[in-house]
C-alpha cells in the first residue's frame, strides 16, 4: 500500500511530465518492492514560487536573482 | 488533538458534500476517541486528475477510457 | 481515490479504535462520495507529546498542567 | 535537513507576510538546530474557507457567523 | 525544489530498497525535470499495519485474511 | 487556523529544542499573521537517517561520509 506525494515549484511542469513521473515511480516501485501498483497512489502537488522557501527566501526572489533549480 | 487531511479528486464535490465530510469525521473522533470537537482541524484537498496517478497511470486517462471511481 | 491522513497525539488509542475510525471514515466516504472503498485509503499517525504543539507549548508539558483534550 | 509544511486558511495573506514566515522559521531552526539553511525548504499552502473545518464547521460557515482566528 | 513523501505499510522493506527508492526517483526527477539533484528531498515513512486502513479494514486484519499486496 | 508540520532528520533533537521550536514558530505566526495561538498546532516528526534521501543518497550514508547538514 504505497501512497507517495511529490511537491513541485510551479514552473511549466507538462502533463507528459506529470504522467512520465506517475509511471516511472509506479514502475520502480512495483519493481524494488514487489507491490500491486492498483495499490499505488501518487499526488503531484504543484506549489506558486511565492509560496516555496528555499535557504531563507521565495523562490519567486531567487528566480528574479536569476537562481534556477536546473541540473547543473 | 487531531488533525485530518483528505485528499481527493476534484470532481464536482459540493459545499454541501464538504460539510458532511467535516462534520461526520469530527463527530466520529469525538465519539471514538473522546476528543473535544475545538481541537479537531480537518483539512480537504482537491487534486485536478492530471495530477493523481493510479496504477501507473493518470485520473484524467483513466476517466478517458471510461473507468471511474464509483461504488460499483 | 480519496487518501486521509490521521494525525493524533500517542495516548493510548487501541487497535478497535483504529479500526472504528478506519471503518467509519470509509462508510462515510463511500455514502457522501459514493466511492469504490477500494480506492479509499487511511493512514493513522500518532504523534508523541513532545512533538505535538498547541497554542505554542507542548503537549506533554499541557498534559502535566492537567489540560486535557477530553470532551467537555 | 528540515521540511516545513504550513497549511493556513486563504484569508488575504500577503507575499510579505509569507516571506515573513520563510525568513523567521528558517532562521529560527538554523539558530535552534544549527541547521545549513540551504537544506531548509517550507512550503506554504493556502486553504479555501470551505476546505477547512473546525470543531465540525467549515471556517466558511465560522466566518460568516462573525467568528474570526483573530487573536484577542 | 522537489519535495516527495513516500509512504509504505511497514512490512520488511530493507536499507537497500530504501536507497534503490531513493536513488531511483531522484535520478527520474532529475532526468524528466532536468531539477538539480541537491535541490530534491525525499522522505520515506513506514507505517504499522493496524494504522493503514484499506477498503474500510486495517490492512493487519487483511494480512491475517491472507490478503497481500503483492504484484499479481 | 494555521496547522505546521516540521520533518527533521533524527539525530538528536532535544525535548527543550522542540519546545524552542513551538513557542517560536507560534510566536512568529502570532505576530505576522495575527493568528489567536489557540487555532495554531504543530507536528514534529523525527525521520530516521535511512528514511531521509538527498541527492539520491540516504543521509545515514552522507553521514558515513562525513557530510553534516551543520551550518558552515
Amino acid at each position: 500500500m504505497p501512497y507517495v506525494k511529490i511537491e513541485l515549484t510551479r514552473e511549466g511542469v507538462t502533463r507528459e511530465q506529470k504522467q512520465e513521473l506517475i509511471s516511472g515511480i509506479t514502475n520502480l516501485i512495483t519493481d524494488v518492492l514487489n507491490k500491486d501498483p492498483h495499490l499505488t497512489h501518487i499526488v503531484i502537488q504543484e506549489v506558486d514560487l511565492d509560496d516555496w522557501g528555499y535557504a531563507g527566501e521565495q523562490v519567486s526572489v531567487l528566480r528574479e536573482k536569476g537562481i534556477t533549480a536546473d541540473k547543473k
